[in-house]
Parts: structure tokens; C-alpha cells; sequence
């Protein structure tokens, strides 16, 4: 992983974090920025904040333009685009796997596959057959990787990730931290993320 | 005013509103559309989430971003940018004036120079000399205005206004809504709004 990698930080059941995660990818390339993918929950950071639910449950308005705000960008995106439910899905399981695939090279594709079930198939993440059969694509062992993912130590690391997450000062996904430290949140300050990043080279 | 016109709906406290009100007019006249601007206030719809203050007040990660985030943008435009003191400021007199304003010909040089004067000098705006200032400056009898200003009648087009607001779904500022009903949130979604009017045309 070179020194300069924008960090990405998501949470699978964020619905701005679908169109980053396929954005990211082409867009750090045509750039040459290489890309670290940074799974974490959001919810703890949620509670803090005194909300059990996504803002976009608790704030109707909010609610009602976020919707209509993804289905117009997935339009252009041509992303097909399905509203969850239950929304926000539990990402727990799928984050844990995904810590365990960024060490074995397939959490990339895994992240992305996660993504495109929940937001474009309208999969729910928190079942276990959707899970496994997106391993079983991949070619992963899923049950050896769901183990693996269970473990104590990787847990642990999930609630550190969380942790170092809310330390820098994230509130929401998707959240880029470039090289020296800026925060850019939203879907739509990917570009200006990436810009940073070359411009300080 | 051509039925096509793209909503501007502002709040004279609303940090991004500011880049937004100096980005809109050369962008519309370059995508030809015309922009109605719609003054109004965030405090009641905030007060309906339990919010007494700016969301950037209560939710410190967010609040530490947003300025950081104004001060990129703002560089980026070549704008100057001052943090105001206190934040939010109370609007409630330049949005009065603001209605008299547009419809006396001078609203869109004074909504300007409101934003300039809070967000690009860090002056008070909720100070009389301040206003007073702007309205000299535009040639416009301070007095006079004002006294409109502060007429029932004004004061009640503004509630009207803010209902209005608030029966669009609106939730937060700045935000444009197209001629069909479309709303777009954001400073970074005005090139979105005006792609969305030239388009259905």
C-alpha cells in the first residue's frame, strides 16, 4: 500500500457510501491515488449523538430528499438502485468479513458485492444466505471466512476501527482522510477528496 | 420573471448558503435559467427536531467539519471567509428586508452584500448599523425600508414564507427547487439543480 493512499471509510448500511464505493475505484486510478478501504460502524458514533436509528428515520424530511436524492443518482450513474428493508440494515456481519477479505485480497470485490445486493438487489445484509452466497462468488471459503470473522481478535478490531474513526472526528459516511489528515464527507466531495490528494503530492 | 425560475431558498444565517448565493447568478445566466430568491428561516424547522441552535452547534464532529470544509470552499472561490461571531446569527431582520427588497428591485445586491458582510467580513448582521451600511451602500433610503420591514404585513409574508418552506419539505439550506417540484439540498448540488432545469425543458 504506497504512503499516499486516500483513506475511505464506510458503513455498509450507509446509502451514499453505494455510489462512492462504485465511484472510488475508476476515479483514484484516473488520478493515480491509490484507495484503503476503512469499514467501521457508524451506529456507536449514532448513539453518541443520542440517536437509535438513522437520522434519515428520525428527520421525515431529511428521510423523504435522501431517497429521492439516490434514486436520481443512481440514475445518472446507471446504478440500479432499491430502497432496503429495513432501513438501515444491520452491518455488523458484513463488516467483520469485510476486515478479514482486506487481508486476504478479496475484500475489495467483497465491499463492492455488499454494496450492490443491499442498494441494487435489495438484499438484506444481515442474512447470513445473502452473505455466504456473495463469498461463494468470490471463490472465499465461507464458512472458514465467517469464523474468521466471529474471532474475538477481529471484534476487537472492528470496535478499534470504530474507534479510530470517531478519534478523527467522523460523523457520517462516506467519510475520505487524505495523507495529511483532511476530512472530506459525502459522496459528493469525493473529486475535491482526490484533488487534495494530488495537489499536496 | 420567466415561469422556468429555479427556487433559491436561503437562510442569511446558513453558512453554505453564502458560497451558494455567489455562485448562483453567473451559473444560471450561463445555463440560461432564471432564479426566484426565497428567503427564509431555519429556526422554526429546526425547532421542530428539538433543535434550539444550528445542528453545527450541537454535533461538534459535524461543526468542526463544516468550518474547515467553508474554509477549503471558500478558498477554492476565492472568497473570503470569516467565521462569524456569534453563529447563527439571528437573520430575522435582513430576511424582512430581504422581501421589501426583492420586491423593490434591490433585493439581489443586498442579499449579496449580506452574506459578503457576515461571512466574508465578519460582521454582525443582526446589528442595525450594519444593515443600515448595506442599504446606504445601495443607494436604498434605510429608513423607509426598514419601516416596511417591520410592517405586520411583511412579517407575516415571511412566516408565510418559512411555512411555505417547511410544506415543501424543506429541511435545511441552501436549497433549490425546480419549476417540476424537484428539491436539491446543498451548496454542491446547485450544477445538479440547474442541469435538472435545462434538461426538462
Amino acid at each position: 500500500m504506497p504512503a499516499a493512499a486516500l483513506d475511505f471509510w464506510f458503513d455498509f448500511a450507509s446509502t451514499y457510501s453505494y455510489p462512492a464505493m462504485i465511484r472510488i475505484r475508476p476515479l483514484a486510478a484516473a488520478n493515480g491515488v491509490a484507495v484503503r478501504l476503512r469499514p467501521f460502524l457508524l451506529g456507536p458514533i449514532f448513539k453518541a449523538h443520542g440517536w437509535d436509528t438513522s437520522p434519515f428515520n428520525l428527520y421525515e424530511a431529511k428521510g423523504r430528499y435522501m431517497w429521492r436524492d439516490m434514486e436520481r443518482l443512481c440514475a445518472e450513474l446507471g446504478l440500479p438502485f432499491r430502497r432496503p428493508e429495513p432501513f438501515p440494515q444491520n452491518s455488523l456481519t458484513a463488516a467483520r468479513l469485510a476486515l478479514i477479505g482486506l487481508d486476504e485480497g478479496w475484500g475489495d470485490a467483497f465491499c463492492e458485492a455488499v454494496f450492490r445486493a443491499e442498494f441494487g438487489e435489495g438484499r438484506r445484509i444481515d442474512d447470513a444466505a445473502t452473505l455466504a452466497s456473495i463469498l461463494t462468488g468470490l471463490k472465499v471459503d465461507g464458512g472458514r471466512a465467517l469464523a474468521s470473522a466471529q474471532s474475538d481478535a477481529n471484534k476487537a478490531r472492528l470496535r478499534a476501527q470504530t474507534d479510530e474513526a470517531r478519534r478523527l472526528g467522523l460523523f457520517g459516511a462516506p467519510s475520505f482522510i487524505t495523507p495529511d489528515g483532511e476530512l472530506f464527507w459525502g459522496n459528493d466531495r469525493l473529486e475535491a477528496a482526490l484533488t487534495w490528494v494530488k495537489r499536496k503530492r
